[in-house]
């Protein structure tokens, strides 16, 4: 079987996760820390190399206080939880704004946990346009150019589309789009995915 | 119903319906030019401000010299027949290339050809590295700057993938994938992902 090096991941659906149980918009994003880690670890035991999460946005910190405060948070435990694994991790994002979690900043430097042995990147306060540097004034390296291309995309919550991530490393990504809201990732979720892609050409634009 | 305002078009699987119908693979792409002006025409009844054909790219242009030669004539055929309709045409690519053709160069500016009143733009030995230019030495724009966003991206072939399409006018498009070969179009297939795109709901990243 074919295994991509690199997953990206799209953990969507958070709030209509919450919605659909009763609870509050803010309540869903705390029910994704567990199955972020179950994800970590089927992704190693299955030789992965490199495993890209869409934390947050710099559009999303947008939305209310009371949400962003909940997903700042499940972030910031996120990360701390993948820390007390093996794996070699980053945070990337725009980490001069206030709403980047101070907790985050030892992390910004890509630093072995562990015996390390996978490449997990967080994408925590990111911007495409932060990214590409579009409006500098001087031409400068992508700031994600330590985050390799991705091979497949996997979104959860029924959207298809991009929405900001990696629009570089994506150019040739395959997509693979699960209609369940991210708390309800199942094993099997990755499984599907990964069978669908062993069967997808590689072609690189060629 | 919300119309897309741009839709990006991935004409994909001319090859593969070639092979399929008993011809060598060169030949599938003429068969891509009737239901490509079928297309524009239904588009622009619908009131679609713009569409953007995804006709080859530098790394296509790699490929055996009888392919090059018979998308690249697919591409100036297509061109000249979009350029007989009510259209605001532009071809965008590398056009400093050997492998542009010729007959497309005055293209290269937007032009209105009869009534124009819809944007039509041709990618033609379009890479998505020289429309960023990441190796330029000077930041300029994105040599796409006259094409906006896209709203829907639609693919025909089977594959889930930009393939190196617009890398920044698509960061928030939505996509819509159809199994069926390129020269298999049919009104039905633009209906269906219209109807689909209808359902969706339009964050840009919020």
């Amino acid at each position: 079987m074919r295994i991509p090096k690199h997953i990206g991941i799209i953990p969507d659906g958070n709030r209509r996760w919450a919605l659909s149980k009763g609870y509050e918009k803010k309540d869903g994003y705390e029910s994704g820390l567990p199955v972020g880690l179950e994800l970590f670890k089927i992704c190693k035991e299955l030789g992965i190399k490199e495993i890209t999460y869409y934390g947050f946005t710099v559009d999303n910190a947008k939305r209310p206080k009371e949400q962003r405060l909940a997903f700042t948070k499940a972030c910031v435990d996120a990360v701390e939880m993948i820390s007390k694994e093996d794996a070699d991790l980053l945070v990337l994002g725009n980490d001069k704004s206030k709403v980047f979690p101070k907790e985050l900043s030892p992390y910004t430097e890509r630093r072995t946990f562990g015996n390390g042995g996978i490449k997990v990147n967080f994408l925590v306060n990111y911007s495409w346009e932060w990214d590409l540097g579009l409006s500098d004034k001087i031409p400068q390296p992508l700031k994600s150019s330590d985050v390799s291309r991705v091979d497949l995309v996997v979104r959860w919550g029924g959207r298809k589309r991009l929405s900001g991530f990696l629009p570089i490393q994506t150019v040739y990504s395959d997509f693979y789009f699960i209609d369940d809201y991210w708390p309800d990732f199942k094993k099997q979720h990755i499984l599907d995915a990964l069978e669908w892609y062993n069967h997808q050409d590689i072609t690189l634009g060629g």
